[in-house]
């Protein structure tokens, strides 16, 4: 049971979003730009980040929600997805994303455990500046989703891989704002502010 | 030396706002609804949760900056906000406020070390449902933003609390988001999209 009284049928931070709008836009503003908009990463690239550090901080929601999202942006490749969260040195992606895992890995532990190596080593296989920026913000932003969405104890349904696809496929093609679009016209109608 | 090519002069967060401005407006519009909109829980308790927890993550710019961030809206109270970092469960402060920096402490360890008896020990003090929500986000946030400040190694003025003093007056009375709006404006004089 979440630790505070939310909307019942809405996951994970969904049902946070509702509750707070205000932090809710901030956040998928953030979101917006770090997943989904134009960037030298892939979608598929940044949702491997986003779904490898949910993992390492053990949260269910995100780490399916954000899998679901990457695998769509693969094409399908779930299995990719699992080998990435499971045993990411040996995962069948590029030398630059694998020294960029590296670095979220390192970002979930703590921010001072990263070391100039890690992120020479990054360079070495073609990370720009911008493209570590990235990594270290979305590997911080997702050690502040998770912890919001498990330090309220959120819902989530489990076994319903199905339904994870079939909202990934939807934010995969309209991107992170249409959830609050929609969450602040369901609460004018409501007469809420 | 920072990880990536960063501004001289501006420390912390801020070298890496100028560095990147539009994840930078949406993190500066979470913390200025988080710490500086209105709230029944007021700037010094935000400040003091974001101070407490920044201090655990062992991030010098953030738990100084906010630190005197706390002593402004304290009216000058730095022996509190010292008190608050060391010992909070001793610290002279509400029922109700050292109740919700046990919550943030535990969200600083994980998103599940919160425990239904923390929440319920807050509701006992008074906490409302939106006030522990918003503990947990400040303390969720500031996992991402110690881990932002640290994970890209950025510069920090040491011994130089009169300086962090000075921006945290300035910070109290206009918000979190005139900085953004001065970083834009710097950069579209100099000619940067």
């Amino acid at each position: 049971m979440p630790h505070i009284q939310l909307q019942e049928g809405l996951p994970g931070i969904r049902g946070l979003f509702a509750f707070r709008l205000d932090t809710a836009r901030a956040m998928s503003q953030l979101a917006q730009v770090l997943l989904h908009d134009e960037n030298t990463l892939t979608r598929a690239e940044r949702e491997l980040i986003a779904t490898y550090v949910s993992s390492l901080n053990d949260c269910y929601f995100c780490q399916t929600a954000h899998g679901a999202l990457a695998e769509a942006h693969l094409g399908g490749n779930a299995a990719l997805v699992e080998q990435v969260k499971r045993d990411p040195e040996n995962a069948p992606v590029s030398g630059k994303l694998r020294a960029l895992l590296v670095i979220a890995g390192k970002v979930q532990r703590g921010g001072k455990s990263v070391t100039a190596e890690d992120v020479e080593g990054a360079k070495r296989e073609g990370a720009t500046d911008l493209e570590i920026h990235d990594t270290v913000l979305i590997a911080a932003a997702f050690c502040m989703f998770n912890r919001y969405v498990d330090g309220l104890a959120t819902w989530a349904p489990r076994d319903d891989e199905e339904g994870f696809r079939k909202r990934a496929a939807t934010v995969a093609s309209v991107g992170y704002m249409k959830l609050i679009d929609d969450l602040q016209a369901a609460a004018a109608a409501a007469g809420k502010p």
